[in-house]
């Protein structure tokens, strides 16, 4: 299969560069990018130099839809929208690693990304790529709107509780935390490494663009409008997300015999490792590597059952999980290419 | 005032000689270590040398009782319970930084710290040392028992909404993250360097022995059997304690609002500062200082109330406070020796 | 003593004010901002709320001048030497940490600065404020050119082996490490979070604007023309700066008689400290501290003497030894405002 | 292939886990180890859970024999050398990640390592694993005694300017910093997280076990007794060492022409990746990858040489140069299953 990457300055379209670099079907044709079009891949990312021997192209829809099969777009918000129809009319699927054909609702949108949404049409077709749980759908899915890095920590957590009713659809409290990497390439005083390191913060408090994506595909799993309370931490490393998840238990039942609904759960998808009673999993456990680990506690005394999701957020939370999607629409196995141990320590 | 500090190895004890070293009426008359007496402290702390020039000695109550006014325990837990009563009968007051005397009820100390309580008397005798709350006892008080880390950034946070009857007494949910070295120095594979650097981990879940204090604290304040879940982390960096806690509304307020409640609730409490409406202060804008920073976040959409309260761990969060107390109990200013600018970056 | 710091959003200026808030003598009467005149600076710096309440002025020399005894310059290169002029017409003694008045040399200065030296008679009069080798010139001074960071711990740590003949003044090489605050506060991928964490580079290789303020100094103890080689590295952490230098012994010593030629040259100089033989310090040993710490190996394996010095690179390598030639030229004690333990862990 | 790892719970062998688990032509047969033997892989490196199901043994070397082509030994050291001998008499092949192999002078490893040698038969048969340099003496070894990682960096950067007669044998410096991990799992205050973050030390200031290595090989390669002074440094990050070279040019040549012996020394070797004039490799553009990366800057002010050599110390400094000798004595592509594009950010 012949891909492009379209954004290829940002860390999103170099992590695509890392992991399809041992895909045994997969070659890439070409990397895109608007500010950078002209210059060697390795001169913007040393790291590639004498490996990926490329040079970023400017944007040329028709010639690119000649020359590929498949489009990964790593680009900001707002930019893939205008670009993905033409490649969908000239035949080329899309895989979308921005939220801008996320939110099925255009309100929604202009709300919480205050802008224009894509038109409704594409959205409409596009299959949210939350690899685990919309499987079926991906496989013949010709638009996928990769899901965003915490909600795909903390969808992967809370689903099989909701769907096996072991908690109230209300009063779900979601803490998730971040390395810095999710913040971008982007210059910003915020994420300077002396303002940075040494440092904690929350931030967009009740305002985070993730909230409506979570809540919407809550919604969809439970069948009763839901919302959710969340809210972001970055946290002094690079990479690595995890949500912390407390809800309310509505069943008589063991953190034994909850890990067991999870294990059941996810005993098909082997990049889900639900980890036994007492086990927490961290985030450097999945540095690097497509897994996202879930730990669980039923907290007797409170009534609670807390869920302990993390992921690498540029790979499951990013890149991976879009090779995992392309995996599937490809009809090839979830794991191909993507069959990393963590890097660890 | 002279003072001896006991537990003379560990960040509590260096960090109450850092902070000591420059207060104007005390003196450091001893430091006492059972495993390391007769060694010099700058051989253990290399960078106090030539400015501090004292041997760590072993513990004689009767001499050090003669030559001190109070001493601090910067002592693990179960050790400090043993050897308070002797130093209270010989005159000499304590400032007690382990949990030892802070629950009041014995089976909850059983319970959570696995041990045998203090005798009960001293337990009686004992006030709880959050120095912006309990002000008045502190100031008469013989035995001091410092609140732990994670609670003093809690309780600072929660308290005015409760005692303002802005939240609900029930479904408070406590998500904590600490610095490292609220582990303290004992060597341990979770904060072995590179296992911990890059790494974020929940830990403790449903079972921290700072549940109770903080339930203890709460029920007092507010009049009614409180029960909170509480979760903490732990992150990459050596110094910070935040604490994002989740409180249900119960009356119309706006962030601004409540802003000024609590504004309004610390004005006299140099320490404490309440940041205006769309701030949320970060744990970096408290190192090295005792100040305990709060942002408010009244969330319309979900009627959560939202407080983050961030602290240093070795300053507010135990030595800074230990000297706080000090201070109050000896008719000083709370601020003597402690009005340092946090150092940044 | 009544002060003024220009260039006050820089973390120079931060810490200046940090560092005199403690100060007894001094009142910081003015901070100026070209960039943010008229904005508080705790908006710009948040750990300052409620503690500093000033506003950050435009600059205005003449009244200035008259409010004022001394003024800090926090600037970058290429800003002050248009301005101190004025202030010494006007009576006003200045302390100027950039480079601007270092190099005696205008060939120099253009050379490696690549701009338009300062007037000569200005530079002429200009006191080299590297405080322990020049007490008697900074006590005379009214324009102190404020040493840089690197040649700080370099020069404390080579001047005694050359004054007292115990290596070559040929072949010597400087392996410079420093954190990253360095840097300063402006944005640059280089010091992105992500980029610089997990990560060590070496930079500005055969070029760095120390080099001829090294050079030009050790030139002027030795009484012969020198010639150094020096390579900055930066390192992932914020504060700190360590210098390795290989010399070569030309005498017949001990490491431990060398420690005690140090130790006596700094012995009326508290805030040196020469370690005993084995024990090199680090970095962390000096943190938030004005301290310059010494180690020394003799290897007589290979005929070599390693020096290794270590600063924190804002306070004795910025505005701790800014502090510190205000004290001299102010007739007081060398450590006033300045007596603090390193902040450990 | 089959092969097996002693020492199973050390970060040696633990890479060699990652990076094996995607080799198309080998099998991990057993882990090895004796403090663990009986317990899963998993509980004690967790980020394994689910992908390696494996059980480490105790040591049987005739049933381990019979099972295995090759062992890798990831021991510390003083215990290969013991081992080995076993081993190659039953025919199957060694690579030792340990020092017990790598001085052909007895004096010297008594010296240095403090303990006994190994039966010089065994050291004189262990061919020194430099893959680069050794790569024919490798393809037929049965010992291969692995070298150590700041060797590794040292090395491949030092030797094309000897070969070439570019610089002199004499007063060669090298300044190594390594991330924390080269330390290994074992605890120690050293590496304890709130004494190694934020903070920089140099170590065995003349007293490293690798200065004698580094010796003997250049030794070896220019044909001349050589000494160096080498001074490591350990720096707060987890992975990546640097080597910063200092030498006396003895021919007039441009860094540019410099760069082009060093590009035409290694053009056969992929893992070499020699940097353009102007560009110095970082530590993070070869994390997690095998790659060695050099730059290289003439300092014709000063006619020395600097060589800046960066690698990822538990890769190309030990499992990633321990798979790339297997590869070489098994007749395979000396990239077979390494060949990663480092990970970045």
């Amino acid at each position: 299969m012949k891909v492009a990457i379209i954004g290829g300055t940002g860390y999103g379209a170099v992590e695509l560069i890392r992991l399809l670099h041992n895909h045994p079907y997969v070659t890439v044709e070409a990397i895109i990018s608007h500010s950078q079009s002209g210059t060697d891949l390795a001169s913007v990312y040393p790291h590639t130099v004498d490996v990926v021997d490329m040079t970023m192209d400017a944007l040329d829809i028709t010639s690119l839809s000649e020359k590929v099969d498949l489009v990964f777009f790593a680009t900001p918000s707002n930019v893939s929208k205008d670009l993905i129809p033409s490649f969908l009319e000239n035949g080329v699927k899309c895989i979308d690693l921005s939220g801008d054909f996320r939110l099925k609702e255009p309100e929604a949108y202009k709300k919480w990304y205050q802008s224009t949404p894509a038109d409704q049409e594409y959205i409409n077709q596009a299959i949210y790529g939350l690899s685990e749980i919309y499987e079926d759908e991906i496989k013949n899915a010709s638009l996928i709107a990769n899901p965003g890095c915490y909600p795909t920590a903390t969808l992967l957590g809370l689903i099989p509780a909701l769907k096996h009713n072991l908690v109230s659809k209300e009063q779900i409290i979601i803490d998730a935390k971040t390395g810095v990497s999710g913040a971008g390439r982007g210059l910003s005083l915020n994420v300077h490494f002396s303002e940075m390191h040494e440092n904690l913060k929350a931030y967009k408090l009740g305002e985070h663009k993730h909230i409506p994506e979570i809540e919407q595909v809550l919604t969809n799993e439970s069948g009763q409008e839901m919302q959710v309370v969340f809210t972001p931490h970055i946290v002094p490393m690079t990479r690595g997300i995890m949500s912390t998840m407390y809800t309310n238990l509505i069943i008589e039942k063991s953190t034994k015999e909850i890990v067991e609904v999870y294990q059941d759960f996810y005993k098909n998808h082997p990049f889900v490792r639900v980890r036994p009673e007492g086990v927490i999993p961290s985030t450097k456990e999945v540095y690097g590597s497509n897994y996202c680990d879930i730990g669980i506690y039923a907290d007797q005394r409170t009534g609670k059952l807390m869920i302990v999701s993390v992921i690498d957020n540029l790979v499951k939370g990013a890149s991976g999980q879009a090779i995992q999607n392309m995996n599937l629409l490809a009809g090839w196995e979830a794991t191909t290419g993507l069959n990393q141990i963590p890097i660890y320590p």
